[in-house]
Parts: C-alpha cells; sequence; structure tokens
C-alpha cells in the first residue's frame, strides 16, 4: 500500500484527491492537513466523505508527511516551494497540484504568479506531470508538476497537430470554457450562485497564468515557439472544461481522424470520438478522461479540436492520482476505473 | 456471475442501471432492449458508458431474455405486467422498476394509472422491494416491485415514528422536491431547460400517483390507515429528491435522534445524520444511500423529518440493485460502493 | 417629483431598488451610499444600469439625505435603527429594508438578532408595510418597517383563511423555498455556484428569524397567537420564493377559491390563479406580484395554500416602492408595472 | 398607434414579441394565432403575461391579418414564404423573425433549408433587417427580414472592423454559444434540462445555418468574401449569445477602442464597454442591447472581439420591434427601454 498525504485538502481539488485516493485498492490515505480546519472531521466539511474517510484535518506537520511515500499539494500557489525541499530529502514522492513548478523559465513564473520563487533550483528537476506527453520522465521523478486544468485540455487537443508539425505554429487559438469549480472553494462575489447562474462571460483576455504554461508545452512538441491566443470563459456549472482548438493546415490530404486516433490509441485516458462527433462535459464528470474530437468544417484549411474533461479529475486530482499510479508503477488507471454519472 | 437483462433502457433508469451493474463485481450483463432503438451502441446514446458497455440495444425476446437470470423492467408503466409471467415460470427472477406491481388494491391500481391491470393474480405475489422494511420478504421472492421515488425518501422518514406509534397517524404532510430526471427522458415541453431553469413550483398537488403507494406503506408500518397530504414540487436540478415530512408526536420524551440511529443502526443505505443537520441532495447524488435529519423545532410537538436521496439511484436503479443482491445473497452493497462526486 | 435616497446600495436589494426607482416616473434618484465602494460608479458594479443611473456611491452624509423626501435603508441589520432618528426629525420618511423595526416586541427582537436595539422608541411608531393588510396605516407613516421576503409570501397565503377562522391557528406549517439571492450578494462559501447548483437542502430548521414575523402578523390577522412550523429551503436558483402552506379547516362547505378571489379582487400586487392552479416563481421574476393557489387535496380537511413572490420585489425592493407610493399618495402601482421576462 | 398581428406565437419568439408589443406605447396589439392552440388564452400558455395580454390564439385567417398595419411571423422556416405576398399586397408590413428571406443566394437557400423556396421573386426585395447596418434601407422597405440571433452577435462584433480593412478577410473565427432558448419552444430531448444542465458542448461544427447568413452580410460589409469558421457551442443557461471573435490585424497603431466607439456612438442598441472590460450576458438579458469589448491580448497580431446580446430580444424579437419603429417612424427605442434585471 501507497501511504499518502494531502497538505491543503479543504478545497475542491482536495475533496476530488480524497474521494479518489479513498477508493483507490493500492492507498493508504495517512494524513490530510489544513491550518484553519484543524480538527474537522473531513466527513463533516464534505458530506459525500461520511463513511469513507475517517480522517480528521490537522495542522501541517514535517515529520508526520515524511512518513508517507507521496504527498500531494492541493495548497495555493506558493505554499509548495517552501515544503518540499525536505520532504524530497526523507525520499518522499512529491505531486504538486499548484502551479510552482510548471513553468520552467522562473522569471517568466515568478512575474505570471507575482511572486519570488522560493526554490528556484527544483523547477529544473519537476517533471510536467502530463503522462500522454512525458510518460518516461514521470516514472523516474521525484517531483511532479501536476498540469493545470486549461493546459492539460489544450495541450492534449492540440498535441497530435504539432507534433507532427501538420499546423502551422502562428494564430493558434484556444477558446475555452470552464465551470465554476476551476476559481476553487473559497468566499468570492464573483463566484456565487447568484453572479455565475444564467449568465456567460469571458474573463482574463488581456492575459491568463495558464497561457505560458500552454504554449511552454505547446513548444516543446511544436519544437519552436507557438503564437497562441488563450481566451477563457465561464460557464455557469460546476464541472467540466471544453476546449475548442482552432489551427491553420499547412497542407491537404491529411487523414486528421486516423492522426488522432493513432496517437492516442494506447492512452487509457484520452478518447478520440468518431468522426463528426461533439463531446460533451457531462461525459467526463467525475473521471479522469479527456474526450477529443477532431474536425476540418467544410474541407476547409481551419481544423478544429473540440477537447473536454473535468478540471477537477483529469485537469487536477485525477492526473494526480495518474502520475502516483506512474511514479508507483502501479496500473495507471488504478482507483480511476469509475463512470461517469448521467445525466 | 448473475446473468442480468434489462428491458426498456433508454430512459434515464435504464442508463443508470447500466453504470451500476456495468461496474457491479458479480454481474454479466446479457441484452438491454428498445424497440425505438434496435441495433444502436449503448454507448452511442450514452456516451458516459463508452468503454464500459459493448452492447446495443435490442428488440425484446422472451426466448433470450429468459437465459437471464434477472430481468429489469426500466420500461413505463402497463408493460411489465404483460411479460413477467413467462419469464417468472421460465425461473428468472424479476424486478420491475415501474408501478405495475406496487398496489395491493387492483382496482385503487387502475384507478391511479388509468388501465386494466393485466396480470391481477401475480400482485398478491409480488413483493415491494424497500429493503429497510421488507427485507425478509425480498429474499425469498419472484417478483420484486421496486419501490417509487417519492415512496422510498418518505417512507424511510416517516417508518421510525408510524413503527413505534409516536405520531398521530392523522395530519401527516409530505412536502417533496424532486429534480427534473423524475420525469424521465422523454420529449416534453414541461421539462425542457427553458421552463424548468430558475424557476420552482409545486405540481399534481390534487393527486399524485405516489399518493396510494406511500399510504399503502405507511398504513401497513402504523398498522393504521394513515391520513397523508402530499405534495410534490420540481426543483431546478438533474436529481435528487429531498422530502420535508412533518407530524404530530403525542407524547413527550422521546429521544427522536436516539430512534432514528437506533432504527436504523444497521442499515447500510441509511444514514442518520448527527442532530441539527440538514442533509443535502448533492451528498447522495449517484449513490444508494438515503440520508436523514430529524429535528423538533422549538421542542415543540411538531417533529420534522429531512429525507434525501437521488431519485434514480435509492429511488430506482440503485436500490433495483439493493434487491438483486438480496435475491441473489450477494453482500447487499455489492456494486453500490461508490462515492457521491462533490462538487 | 420625489426626492428619493438610499443607504446601502451594493446589495441585490439595492440594485434592484437601483432598478425600479430609475425607470419611476415620478422619482428622482438622488444619492446613494456605500462605505466601502465610495466613487465607484454604480454603473460600473451593475452593468445593468449603464445607461439608467448615472450616479456614484457615496459616503452616508446625514446632511445629503436630510435633503431627500424619502430615504430607503437597504443595509445589514441594526443600521438603520442608528441613522432614522434624525432623518424622521428633519421631515424624511423612512423605509426600512432590514428588519430593524419588523418586530413590536423588543426583547425578543434582540433576542433573534442578537444586539441591543438602539431605538427602541421608535418600534412602536414604525408601521409593518404589507399594504394587503395594513394600507391605511401606511398612508398616515414616517416610518415603514418593510417586511421580510418568506413573511410577506406567507402571510398573503394565509391571511384569507386566519382572517376568517376559518383554519385551526395550531399546527400551521410553512414550508418555504427561496432562491440564493435572499442570502445576498456577500462573499461566502455557502452560497458558490459550486455549493448551491445542483444541490438542495433545508436550512434553519430549529429557527430562522423570519419565524417570529411571520407569527406576529399572522397572530394579529387571527386575533390570537398561532402555531406555526416553519421551514426553510435552499433552491439552486437566483430568484424566487415558493411557499407551500399547510392548514386544518375547522369546518366543510367553504368555497376556497371565492373566499381569496373576494379577499384580493382590489390588489393590484396579489393575483389569485384559477381553481386546480400552480403558481410558479418564473411567473413573477422581476415583477412585484404575489401569485397564490388554493387547493384541498382529496376534497380533505388540510388546505394547500401555493405562494408565490419574487423575494427582491414584492419581497424587498418592489414592496418598498409600492410603500413609497401609498406614503406620497402616488398611483400604487406606480414604476411597477413591467412584465416578467419569460423564459 | 400601429396596429400589429403575429403569425405563430406559441415559441419563445412569440412570448417575448407579445411581451416588448404589450408594454409598447404606440402598438395596439390585434390579433395572435397558432392552429394548435385555437382558443387558449395567451396568458394561459404564457402566466407572466396575466393581466397584460387579454388575447386568444386563433387560426390564421389572412383577412383579419391584412387589417394590421404590420405582421410579425415568428413561425418556423418556411411558413411566412407562403403567407407574405397577400399581406404586401394588401399594404400590410411584413417582419419576418424565421430565416426565409434573410439569404440573397435563393439556390443557396434553398440548400441550407432543404426545401424549395415559394417566393424567391421577394427574397430581392426583403431588407435584412440590422438597423446598425442598414438603417436606410430598412425606413423604406415593405418586407423585413430579421436576423438570426448568432448573426447578430457575430456581425456587430466584427462590422467595425472589416468596414475600414484593418483585418485579414481569412481566417476569421467565430466561437459562439448560446444559451437553449435558441432552441426553441419544442418537445425534443437534447433541450430538456437533464440534457443541458451541468453540460457544455459544442454542436453543428460540420455546418450551421446561420454560417452563410453571416457570411452574407460580413462579405459585403468588407466588399469581399471572406473566410470564416463558425463553431455554436450550448451552454446551460436560458437566454443570451456570447459570441467570441478572432482576426489578424493587417497593421499596426490602430486604437481599435476608439475605432469601436466612434462606429457605435449613435447606435442606442449598442454599448461599447471600457477598454480591458468582459461583457456578461445577463447584463443584456430582456433588453435589446448589444455590449461589446475589443482586446489584443498582450499587443499583438490578434484582434479578440466580446460580443453579448439576448438572443430572444437583439437577436429575435427586441430587433423585430426595433426594425417596427423604423418603418414606422416612430422613435427607434419606443417600447425598448426596459433595465435587465440582475442578478
Amino acid at each position: 500500500m501507497v501511504k499518502a498525504g494531502i497538505v491543503g485538502g479543504t478545497g475542491y481539488t482536495g475533496v476530488e484527491l480524497l474521494r479518489l485516493l479513498a477508493s483507490h485498492p493500492q492507498v493508504e490515505l495517512r494524513v490530510i492537513t489544513s491550518r484553519s480546519e484543524e480538527g474537522t472531521p473531513v466527513a463533516e466539511m464534505f458530506p459525500n466523505l461520511r463513511g469513507h474517510v475517517d480522517l480528521a484535518f490537522s495542522v501541517p506537520d514535517i515529520q508526520v508527511l515524511k512518513q508517507c511515500d507521496v504527498v500531494f499539494f492541493a495548497t495555493p500557489n506558493g505554499t509548495a516551494m517552501t515544503m518540499v525541499r525536505e520532504l524530497l530529502e526523507a525520499g518522499v514522492k512529491v505531486i504538486d497540484l499548484a502551479a510552482d513548478f510548471r513553468l520552467k523559465d522562473v522569471p517568466n513564473w515568478e512575474k505570471w504568479y507575482g511572486m519570488g520563487h522560493a526554490s528556484p533550483e527544483l523547477v529544473a528537476e519537476a517533471v510536467y506531470g502530463l503522462p500522454e506527453w512525458n510518460r518516461e520522465a514521470i516514472k523516474g521523478a521525484r517531483l511532479v508538476a501536476n498540469p493545470g486544468c486549461y493546459p492539460t485540455a489544450v495541450v492534449l487537443g492540440f498535441l497530435p497537430l504539432l507534433e507532427q508539425g501538420l499546423i502551422s505554429c502562428d494564430g493558434l487559438v484556444a477558446d475555452a470554457k470552464s465551470g465554476a469549480s476551476g476559481a476553487g472553494r473559497k468566499a468570492a462575489v464573483g463566484t456565487l450562485l447568484c453572479e455565475v447562474e444564467g449568465n456567460f462571460k469571458a474573463y482574463g483576455v488581456a492575459g491568463h497564468r495558464h497561457l505560458p504554461e500552454i504554449r511552454q508545452t505547446l513548444g516543446l512538441a511544436a519544437g519552436r515557439e507557438v503564437g497562441l491566443t488563450f481566451v477563457p470563459h465561464l460557464v455557469p456549472m460546476v464541472r467540466g472544461i471544453h476546449a475548442t482548438l482552432y489551427g491553420r493546415l499547412k497542407g491537404e490530404g491529411v487523414n486528421l481522424q486516423e492522426l488522432y486516433e493513432s496517437r492516442y490509441r494506447n492512452e487509457p485516458f484520452v478518447d478520440v470520438l468518431p468522426a463528426g462527433s461533439h463531446p460533451e462535459t457531462r461525459s467526463v464528470r467525475g473521471i479522469n478522461t479527456c474526450r477529443i474530437a477532431v474536425h476540418q468544417p467544410q474541407g476547409g484549411d481551419t481544423v478544429v479540436v473540440l477537447s473536454a474533461i473535468d478540471n477537477l479529475v483529469k485537469g487536477a486530482a485525477g492526473q494526480a492520482v495518474q502520475n502516483m499510479n506512474i511514479l508507483f508503477s502501479l496500473p495507471e488507471t488504478a482507483g480511476l476505473e469509475g463512470i461517469a454519472v448521467l445525466p
């Protein structure tokens, strides 16, 4: 059994990690921390866990965490970078669900995140935890930077085209839509039901923190810098990201459907839909799958890729568990075999 | 392995049965029928089942169904009663999720359901499938009448009080609220998103088919006829029933919390919340649990019981699987151990 | 033109008052205050008011407010009671949308609201602003206590029965359901979209502040104390209250439909629906109407009244404008003639 | 007073027309037709109209319609084209809210709409009713083709750029999102609450009927054919369209904010938001305004325009009333001065 700990478990990513780990056949959940909720039983805060998780929140204690095999950070940005070193030195594997280790360019990270980086020397070591793109590197990692939700949906959608050099690297458009849980479980007027329900809007058009993260991975996949416009939107729903991706095909005669099916044939968590399909976010709610469809409207030179994930699962906690499975040589799908509840 | 068939699987109850049976460790799903969708792969209609269910819908064929150990009817009212006899004679167990065998009083059934009953002689044999009230009888049954969604929530809420004779049998009030999936997956203006979203209303105040069903069970539990006012409401959400129940206590000094905890201590699917709690429907979404809280506001003589279920699980497909587990002496929780996805 | 001011205009009640007053033909909106938002243009916070309201929020200044004919308090409980005296002495009429002057029993108010009352001597003078019950008193008032949202829906529903002594005053049940805007526009985890959407629950079963307010008015209408159980619920929608009311008829042969139609025949804002109807909250969204239907299920002795309002209009800002119209001898429907947007 | 008739008033466009015309100061609503609902009072089907509209639906009768000054067709595609000629000949102005007269290229229309055109000779005469682009032509029209909802949002967003030749005409992207009311008030599984709520998806990527309509107008505005990829999406909400538009700037140094403000300065129904804004669909719910923001992310060569309308108002009924005001030389804003209800 893998002994697992969670630092910062009171958010939506935290409860989702708890749900997944609680029913994982090879994990023993040892500790979950929260300063503000010390002593509160987890199942009191999250009633869906009644009867499944008996832990209470405790104050983070590095000695306790060191007894784990793996520690997940479900903390705000800027926390993991102050605690990771000691855990790594104690032989604990770390998976950071926040952004601390995602960008290789530290000054750029500091610009976008508005703080100095506490462990720049670990940034180079950290492995970007997108298994479909980086599986081999993850296997040997000590520190995994779990990807952001938008980057996961966007990168999986563009990857086959960019790896093969089939689209222009300029003028890429990622029009992405997310449910409100992406904003987290914190008191804020902007995500009140009364502000979001029955409403649709874009946000962060001038620049969103996931933009440099997406650009970094797409650039590596393409072998050159990419020009990308990324516009996130807020959808009046709880879970789900839908990315609608636009690129210009360089040439003709490519069988896009075959390209995608071939690229993802052996991926347990990427499901390429039949030609002509439109993935629905509800079809991946609560599960770790990314469903993708690729279109070439009216046979023109614009390719449209539709990519749907659950932002809290494949976009956060599920992908973290997938990474843990890889780190510990467990079957990659262990604990991630549920079926989405529909309707 | 229990070989299972489903008659009429294109509705919300059908897809929920498929989801639960597909991940049930001791069930082999053999056949699912639909006249209108013959040949359509199940996973094409319900994309959440991609990779989990490979069956296609087929036309109902009694010879095929006879090879099952159990057949679930997820059909409209009035279908099962025409097919059940032949299956029972072939030794197949039948669980009817519709209302055909719920009311023992056939003329009353015919009045409420507006049709003649095709198998009145089976009505007496059928066992009402509410395990928490009727487990022993279910064990030996051939034909189980799976309870309605409202009756499940209301009866589980009132049961401890009526069994112990602690409240007046007159003037009971069940104010119940349901998500729109209770109306099924059929084209109808009344359940369009544009009619339901952002809206709340009562319906069927003059009389709802679940009223005689609730009265029948409560009457049997109380040992005498009960006077009940039942008002259902439509909530702008997909899943969930919340019943708010009101009764008049006959005497003083009863520890209601203890009564409920004691009554349901050994029930795997009834969760009595701590005193002062308010169950949320989302905490039971997708799972077979009924969560209950009991209140005595300001210490007066009115008891208020709050009872929450997922109408498609404990109120339909999940309870059917629970009944199947009982019929085949499987662990009662087999295949029903998932955790609700929250948020 | 009536010169109007608003104290505390950054909440949902505030924006609704602004919307109604901005299009009122006989009102000139002079000032709207908010300490925290000083200088912010109203239309920046509430984009629906762009082009309709040019004011910016200002710090409350009693000298400025004194130049108004009427001042609305859309403040948290406990604010108006500290400012009203000076305004009244300057000849300004005051309408308090908070609870400061609703309960005549000051010690009881202090118990439910958890603070000492700053102006107990004004409580007796204040007039409860439910025009359908109290119109004559409102006409001559200086200080109007605008009713709570739940009390408005519940009292209008029970009034005809209690005034005529047709139901027992004991064992009344008010099962009420509200959209999330009733909780106001303040940062709080409990009313995030992710906590409310797709979820239904009761709250405050042990005791809600609107309980003594409802009891007070019903008791006055009935001429004796009433026994009432009041259970509020949170509906996953923005606006609307639906109260489902239960009472026991004392005798037979009353034509309930006629009773209600007769009682409210001349009321511009109470719409008694045809027999057998079920009012929808969306049919009153954004308007000042209360729609009511009365039922006697199966001809029994339980009467069921369904009462629907918009909590922010008839339950708050609209009723305040109605009261203002009465205070200034304007047509009672002035500025309140819009049609609900449907769907 | 303008005497107005509506053909086909049982859909969402119909009820919205009724709402707007009922409170229009210079319109007398004479007749509303529906074959299927003959005799049903309008206010019975649409309870928001109780007390505002006394008409009942009647069977379409050309003699009655001829007595109107203007007839609105809120019918399915293919109906208006069979009835318009006779009305025009009788001197009645016609505004068709369906698509019959929108495309000038009749064979193309026949291809996209899958039927022969019954009045091709009227197509040339019909005036495309987008006042911000075509006001002068509308003034003298007999027959107005009211634009589609997506085309209104997309065209208003691209217009300033294309008219001035500031962006490349190739590779335009319109990523559009609509509430479910765009699908109309007809019984269909796909728009049930249980299919749409909590879900987001694209649809019609291969080709949507609004594509040729958008291309036609943009092409005329640009003076040459445009290359456009149009992807519509379904948002889990009732009303609203948000179009996110992408184009490549040809040169540098254009002040986009000034361009948009200048283009729409005198337009009563286009509101250009301050730089850096993100329009919300709820801010235009129920009103005839299009709110627009223009962005140039990171100062690159991609321009992003955000355009929000209410699909049933500026995208249908409101624009029709605006066109009627123009046809009859009424103030263009008459009857369209309401304020959006928020939240």
